[in-house]
């Protein structure tokens, strides 16, 4: 593990230089989740034809926020993404909405930052849709939970 | 508090309609930390001319992401902001980032998801610039903490 | 009925300067069709846990599409959309999906174009969705059908 | 020819994983339409130091529109597009401006939706120039006609 | 005059509250050069069906950018322009083609940026268009020539 | 050095085919300056807390820009940039700030566009953060001073 990559020698930020990289194979995982009231929960999961409207709006604009991750994230490289696939689950138990997502790009440089933005990006929309009924939700546990390919090889969240 | 707001009585997605609300002062403030290792924290803080680079970018990131708020959540309105403030505290104790972002408008609609937009895309930032010294970084406990204006009224986190 | 508002007296393309028109409550509603084999659209109608995907997925792109407008659309004003309401019906008759569109300002341009831009963003959603089934499909029809407020009153297509 | 590629077997929306594709050269063009009044069409083609300029505009829309394909529909890939060709031509016969948009690009993922997109973001853009004159014109025959490269091979039109 | 608005009194950039300003008409004027080789005006300027196009086509990038300015500048509020005019002229003593931009907006805070915005943008369109020709352009003397409206009143350039 | 290449045998503009282009590294220089008064110049050296923060957040916005060319120059590829570095230094003598950036590319296009718009962009947002001290500042010498790689080969500014 090394050292601030974004920041150079003169304490400038920089677009670090991946032109030396080879393409490989990279992919990442993240997770996060919206943790909410109990009702709130059962209003998401309620039965008819609303069912998992709120999570399945959720799951697209993740999808789409991996797309803008370069857009919004300053020092990360505009990349092709070869795949996204972004899940939520309810989970009564802990009153939260589970979101999993998992990027894939063959080129120089990794997903993670793809990764995690569709799972934050999921995230506010699942609290933007439910906000009118709960606005104690917290989103929270965003963290890389696994991410192979590149330099630094396979990384599995312990 | 009421209902699924965006969701009509056929289960469609909708941007719901405010051309009968009045024109009022809203503001929303949002919190949210990154959690870290000790040691990530330290070189954050390192002093010299680097100093306060990675909070810096991630506070731009921050006002910058409020900003693009209505293109990555599905169902927001596009808005004119009038104000947008981010801060970012480091806390030794908790090994934590803290972040904190205040939106203000004056208009027909609630600024909550910008300013919980502005807490997540500067959390990410602080992760994109020292996830080469940490990749256990967690983002967590993004949520409302001060909400005023419009038909509902006065919030405040407990 | 006018002229081509959007070039000056030299052909320059132009903005056209809405500052001396009043504020009023404009609506406008769009219409369009994705003509295709039956068998594409039974597929989309097809019964199960994939109940309508195709057509909330589609819905929700045109929302976002109408958010969009200004950006896609040259001389487009940028505005504060009210509200936006995107609806698609499959039709086994025409063999068709059929989509509409109506969006709402309070403002000094009228939101024809967003309606309009949210149809076609939805039925090029749909041919996306299916092309891999049916590469003969054809979006149609796309026509404004309703506009109300500003200073050229109500049209509604004959 | 196959299914639903969008949707998994859990009713998912997902960005298709074309990692395993290899590199090929594709090409896809499409055509559309905007029918309007003779007058419109004739007010299009005057002479003068205005001539073209609705096409021109059109044009340079659907170019740029072709670009912004993966930021509107939802899951589109991110793609670096080699070229993209916008030709418009008035049809006095049919009293109809007439749409060509052709795209290439060597890669994992077609281009049908990027010439789509640009065919509809320039009709979409005549429709603006000219509605001051000319509110019930109609987009029309939106369709691929060309598709080439990639696994299902070659596409023409009937 | 006073200080660095966009800076507090900790240091941090802030997007400057604007929320006390009351809603004026606001108006500002900028102006710019690309200087070049006089083969590369002359090529310009050259007669036949192509006249006019890289002033055309750089016009339209100036009137996009214009819009897209909260989008790059970050401390920049988004704001509805009510108007956007720009125009390009070319001067053969100088050798230079001469931009022009005009911006207009009833709102709380002022345009300046969004017409410098527009011509830049327009200035950049002119050196990609003619690039192959001629590497050795130069873009000069962008500056603000006239902003009325808001609390500092007046500004025309000496 | 041949023609406008944007534009076809018809006067249409066209994203120029680079399909045939072999892979190159490819990197370009650009530079350019922000010309103020003494005193705005003395007030972003100013020492404390606050230094360098008008030079941070504008090559910040340098690096952001980069990566939103082809989203504001209309005939530009979308390209996935390798690296990109804009540095802001202080020169008292001419009392300007300078202004250079640097992009790379692995990839069948230049990158001369990405980084001329760095350095407007970054000069905007220099401009943008003084604009309350100093209405007359004049941004100005942008221009290319290095490019590499590609069928043109080298070329270094005179």
């Amino acid at each position: 593990m090394s050292d601030l990559t974004h920041i150079d020698a003169n304490g400038n930020a920089v677009m670090v230089d991946v032109s030396e990289k080879p393409d490989t194979e990279r992919k990442a995982t993240a997770k996060g989740s919206v943790y909410m009231r109990s009702e709130t929960l059962a209003r998401i999961q309620q039965g008819g034809i609303k069912k998992g409207d709120v999570l399945s709006i959720a799951q697209l604009a993740g999808i789409m926020g991996a797309k803008r991750t370069p857009d919004i994230i300053p020092l990360c490289h505009p990349i092709n993404l070869n795949s996204v696939k972004v899940n939520l689950m309810c989970d009564d138990a802990r009153s939260a909405v589970d979101i999993e997502a998992m990027c894939k790009l063959t080129g120089q440089t990794g997903v993670e930052m793809e990764a995690l933005s569709a799972v934050s990006i999921a995230a506010l929309t699942v609290y933007d849709m439910c906000k009118a009924m709960d606005r104690e939700m917290r989103i929270g546990d965003i963290r890389l939970t696994h991410k192979s390919g590149g330099k630094s090889g396979l990384f599995e969240a312990p």
